[in-house]
Formats: structure tokens, C-alpha cells, sequence
């Protein structure tokens, strides 16, 4: 399946082997199947009985996704990816209220060229590696989810959110006066169909969980406090595959996808830091974040 | 984003830079926000206040679409897309219970190769400019819209039909025993999607206006007298976002098939000719005009 | 419309210039229009006033899709293709509660390269003929339709389904440990969309009729009693339509996902005969075997 060449993540040494792998060693210590690791700002925390891990996006006030927590999301990832004894992944926030703010835009703004082309290749990176993961990614979306965070939960296999209407979902980007790219564009489209994304991106909707729900763009709403039990429940559905299988049929759907941006990745940096360069567009963030001021304050 | 080699439409010089334009210059006289300008078929309105401008198909009885009303069509978008002061455009019809009844037969009945090519190529000139606009584009769809005139409907940013039964809309070419061109139904299937538009084109249907949202084809009804109502407010929403950002996304979502076209568009007037020139074709629209005729009297 | 070089099916003379041929020869015996053929596994009754055949899958217990029953479908496809009387086939079974279980397991397991091989060239030339035929075609699913079965409805034009919750239908192959080939997948997401298609294919999922119906991967549900009499309106609907146009339509929509696997259908044959061949998958083959005897008795 793969193109020529060498490619980072999607072709990696096939993970789904890994279902074929022998269980985890016994030499493991008995009576310890929880095992935990936290950076800076991701709590991550396995449970090695039920193979699942949960991941807790902790940054507060927002979880804006810096380059420090997009490092970090992407190296936990790694590691759970590694780890013989983990199969999924359930992606959540420490943070009241909200899931995650998206990209930060202090890392877009008054930096130098070499700051936004290494943010940009870390936004790159952990879409990546969470969009072609192995394992069941699950989100459980515990508040609001615009722009980078969206894009997060649309990477995932599965999109649960709490049923509170004052949480919205979107890629916003064009209220911000810039732009989703491509990819996040391909992974929209292959969520919730050609129309739908249309329109979304050209107003730049943040829909509330109600409307979120019934466009496709989440898989299920429930109350906020049977979150965590229905994604438990839901990631035992989609455990009881195969993972072979199951992984196989992942990378079918989402290849195209990915080998779009891989075969464009510093095309798209470049473009990235080109646009994000632009004093037009740095005066129209620079607004943004003064009206954020102001709202906190 | 352009493809190498000079493209028509897509590609121009871009239009979204009038985003960033100054705004109108302030020696144009004040207190004269309206402009309109008129051809034989189309009448055009442009409130300088709001930057809309209302286009209206003013070609009795069913507003077919000859040459010269796509002519006009595409001249009008031009000059509109050219003026600074207007950001979108309401496309509605001047002629009661009829939005447009589609590509005029007598233009491709009886005529010479050299004629049906011109018209091919009018035909198409209009879809580039109307998909890949600029402007925000509202359909406002206050009748019946088969064939062609629902091509200009889905080629639209937004449609909203008039609520009444007896008003339908469809890609009905294969009831005339013709064929929807490749990029008929890639516009229709960006909008509906693959399976919705498969049946709906191999079965030439013309849907009433309650089946035509239900389908997604449309994307809201109104009741009749609040048509304009609605595609004013709907316009308002669309242009309170910053049109440089909208535009880029909505290149994004529309290139590909775009650029389709523009990649084959001298094999696809080839096709049309040679198609609409067969004595079998010929004969099936002599014996649909036939109908026509004998139905209206 | 196609590429260069002979292609087996979807590039054949053209079917679709039955449309313009003269109506059944006159020393055609009078008064018999119904003309049937058998084959051990397959039962086809054509009836020439209407132009529309009937074909019934009838190998008990389960229409198991043997090299056998393949063999016999194509080459009925095939002999109604070339019929000048026939313009539409009918699809069901003449087994109680099951329409077909999918491809036959014991073909797939203990035998050699060659036969699986073989086996695999019937499986494509099936679909291959099906996708692509001229014919109208409709699914009258009177039973469960796992696997096989299913992409058998999914490559008709319409799919009626008996409107019972016991029988369900959907693309389960990751439930066995197997992953549905690409143009299997590509079939689906022609039907019901990518994400559907993606959670569907990686869950395995086998869908109760009115789930089957809210997904769209069946268009109608209705009694069974009265799913014959359905089927027969569905058809006169379908073919009023010319049928030129009708055809040329259906492979628009269609070549691309046709001309995808005529281009890699060797390639596709090597990956299966590897993939099916491999230590691990005869097992989980012979496991499931297991119990599906266990099963029964």
C-alpha cells in the first residue's frame, strides 16, 4: 500500500502486527496494571487490564495547543503506540468547560519564521500520528472544541460529546480571518460529507453539541457525567475487533487523506509560514487577542 | 494552489484581494448607493450600501437559457466581480412560477457544429464564473428549476426555494434522453453526495421543493412573500465574515472540479458536439419540443 | 470516456446501443414471452413482455457465493446482457431468511494458491459485471446478507429490503479477522458516505433492516409479503427512462471506482492469494468454521 519512498507515520513498520504480537511479558510485574506518565500539560494514565489508556489534555485556562503541549500529545502518543499492552486511547480535558481552544496563537503571532515553521510541522506531526494511529482513538468531548480542537476529535474513530448546548464544535478558522488547510479540510469531508464541510468552513460555524450532533460532525451526545463511563463502553465495542482487521481497514479509509499532506508536508509549512508572515494577518490576530483580553478581563 | 500554465477563472488574478482593498474610492458620488444596469434578459441592482447586488433572469416564458441570456449571465457576474463596492449577489427570476427552465433546446436543434460549439462554450463559461465567484452567492429559487436552471442553483453558496409543492428542481436531462455532463454532476454531488445524486440523475428526476430539502438539494424553504426577506438575512450572515478567509476556503472546497473542466474543457465541447449532433438526439428533442408545444396550447 | 487499452467490462461494446436497436425479432415464437434458463445454483425466469428478469440464488442452506454459484451468476449477467429482450434483472433468493452469507469459506481455506486464486478472479468478474451492467438492477433482499451478500446489493441500482429486524445486512468482514478488499469499500462509500462506510467496515457491522434503511444502505424497507410486488414498480419506474441515456449516466457515476480495479486487478488477486494464504488468517478461517458448525448442530 505504500508509495515509493520512505514515509513517517502512515507507513511505519506496520503497527497492526502488533495484534499478532505475544501478550505483554510476564516478567511485568503482577498486580500493577495501572501505569501512568504525565508531562507538563498531558496527564496520561494506563490501564493495562483493559488495554486502554486515557489521555487528559491539561493546560489551563484553555488548552490552547502549544508547541510544548503538541510535543508532548505527540510523544505520549508515541509511546502508548509502542506499548505492547495498550490498544486505545480515550482523549479528553482536565479543563472545565472546554476541550481544547485550538492552536495558540501566541506561537502565530510577532515569532519568527523559524518558530512558525517549527509550530506548523508539530501541528502537522500530531495529526499524523493521532489521525493514522493503530490503536481506537476515542474522544470524549467534555466542553468546547473550536479550530485545533475540533480537528483533534475529528481524528479520532469516535466522537462522543456532552449534551450541553453551550458547548460549540467547528473549525472556525475563517472568523478568525485565516484559513483551515487542506488536510484539515479532507479530514472535515470525510466526517461529515462535502456540503456540510462547505458550508461550515466558509462561515466559520461553531456549532452548539445539539447541531454538532446532527450534522455527523460528533457521533453521540450524552449527559456530561456519563461521559467517561459511555466512552469505557464504547471503546469495549470497538475492542472486541480484531485488531488486525480492524487496523487494516483503518489505514484504507484514511491513506488517501494522509499521503496528501505527507506528500506536501514543507510545501504546506512553507506555505504556512508565508501566510501567517503577512502583516495583514498578523494585525487581524493581534485583534483577536486584544478582544480576548477584553472578554476575560 | 495553481496548477502550472495559465488558468481561466479559478486562477485569476485573485478576487479575494479586493478583500483587502481600500474601501470605495470617496470620489464616487454620495447618496447614490444604488446602480443597476440592464441587459435584454437580465436585470441587475446593486445596493452600494450593503455590497449585494440582486440579479434577476428576466426572459419570458421560462427564462431558457440561449446564448445570449448566458452571455448577458456571465457579463453581468464579470462586471459585478470586478466592482469593488459589491461582495454578493442574490440570483432569483423575474418571471412568475419559473426560476429557469434550463439550456434553451432550439440552441442545440437544427443548428450548425459551429453553433452548438459556441453554446457549449457559453454554457460552460458561465458555470466557471458562478462556481468559482467571489461574491457570496444566494440562490433564491422562487419556481420551478429544472436541468440548467438547477445547475445555477448548485452552483450557488447557498439556495433557498420558495416552500410550494408544485415548484420543483432536479437534473432531469436523462427524461430527454440526454446526458448531465461530468461536471453537472460533480457540482451536483459535492452537494448531495455520491448515492443521492446516482439515483437522482440515472432517474432524471425533477424533485418537488419538500423532497428537494429533505435531500439536501436545497438548503432551506420559505414561504414565497418572504423569499427576498430571507436571502437578505442569509446574505448578511455570509458577509459578516472577513471575505478574504471565506474566499480562500471556498476555492479550496470548489478547485477540483473546477479544474476538471478547465483541464478538459476543449474534449468536453468536442463531446457535446458530436453527441448532440446525432440523428437519434436530434430526433428525441424535435419530438420534446413537440410536447412542449402541444402542452402549451 | 476510456483509458487506453482493452478493458474486460465497463469499456465492452458499449451495452447501451441495445437501447437503439430494433425491438425483439418478430420470428421470435409469439406467445411466449417468458423464456427461463437454470443452472445448478441459479434460477432465471425472463419475461419478455416486460423485458424484466428474475434471478434467484439457490444453494441451500445459505447462498454460499462457491466458485461455482459465481461462476453461473457472471455468466447469467452475461447471456441477459446480450438478450435484446431483457432490460432489467430482479436479484433475490429462493432460500427462507438469508439472501446470501457472503463468499463461501471453505474456498478460502486449506486449498491451494491456484484456487485462491481463481476463486478470487470470480469474486471481481462478479462485481466487475454487476457494477457495471446495462441492465437495471435491483436488490429484492428477502433475508440476511453478510459479506458477499452484501456487496451483491450493493452493486444494484436500488435495494428493497424486507422490513424484518432479524435480517441484517452490512460488510462484516473485520468481525472474521478479514479485511474487505478496496473496491469493496469503494462500493459502500458510493452508497452510504465515508464515515459511515469507515465505522461500519471497522466495527464489521451487521445492520438490522431499519438501521440498514436510516444509514441508506438500503433505500426501502417494506413486508416481506409484499417485497416482490415492490420490486416489480421499482423496475417499471427505472425503466421508463430511455435507456441510452440512463446507461451513460450509470457509468459516469460508476467508471471511476470500475476503472480502479481493472487497473490493479492482478495486483489485487496477489494481495488476496498472500493475505488468505498467511498461517494466521487459515486459522481464524478455520476457528470461525468451527463455530458456525457448532452453530448448527
Amino acid at each position: 500500500l505504500c508509495p515509493p519512498g520512505v514515509l513517517p507515520l502512515c507507513c511505519r513498520p506496520p503497527a497492526w502486527d502488533r495484534a499478532t504480537r505475544p501478550p505483554p511479558s510476564p516478567l511485568q510485574p503482577p498486580g500493577i496494571p495501572c501505569r501512568s506518565f504525565s508531562n507538563n500539560k498531558i496527564q496520561v494514565e494506563l490501564d493495562g487490564s483493559s488495554g486502554v489508556a486515557m489521555m487528559k489534555l491539561k493546560s489551563p485556562p484553555v488548552n490552547s495547543l502549544s508547541l510544548e503541549l503538541l510535543t508532548e500529545f505527540s510523544i505520549s502518543l508515541e509511546k502508548l503506540e509502542n506499548d505492547r499492552s495498550c490498544r486505545g486511547v480515550v482523549i479528553t480535558s482536565a479543563v472545565p468547560k472546554i476541550f481544547s481552544s485550538g492552536l495558540d496563537i501566541t506561537e502565530m503571532c510577532g515569532k519568527s519564521t523559524e518558530h512558525y515553521g517549527e509550530f506548523w510541522r508539530a501541528v502537522q506531526e500530531l495529526w499524523l500520528r493521532l489521525y493514522s494511529s493503530s490503536m481506537v482513538t476515542v474522544a470524549a468531548i467534555n466542553g468546547s472544541s473550536p479550530a485545533g480542537g475540533c480537528l483533534i476529535a475529528l481524528s479520532c474513530d469516535y466522537r462522543i460529546m456532552a449534551e450541553n448546548p453551550k458547548f460549540s464544535i467547528g473549525l472556525n478558522e475563517a472568523q478568525l480571518g485565516i484559513v483551515a488547510p487542506f488536510w484539515f479540510k479532507d479530514t472535515f469531508v470525510n466526517v461529515v460529507g462535502h456540503r456540510t464541510a462547505e458550508r461550515s468552513l466558509q462561515l466559520g460555524s461553531l456549532h452548539p453539541a445539539p447541531e454538532a450532533h446532527k450534522l455527523g460532525l460528533v457521533d453521540e451526545l450524552v449527559p456530561e457525567e456519563k461521559l467517561m463511563e459511555k466512552a469505557a463502553a464504547v471503546m469495549a465495542q470497538w475492542l472486541a475487533l480484531p485488531d488486525h482487521a480492524r487496523q487494516l481497514t483503518k489505514t484504507m479509509m484514511r491513506k488517501a487523506v494522509l499521503d496528501r499532506l505527507v506528500a506536501h508536508r514543507e510545501e504546506d509549512i512553507k506555505n504556512f509560514v508565508t501566510f501567517i508572515s503577512k502583516e495583514s494577518i498578523q494585525k487581524s490576530l493581534r485583534m483577536y487577542m486584544e478582544m480576548l483580553k477584553k472578554k476575560k478581563s
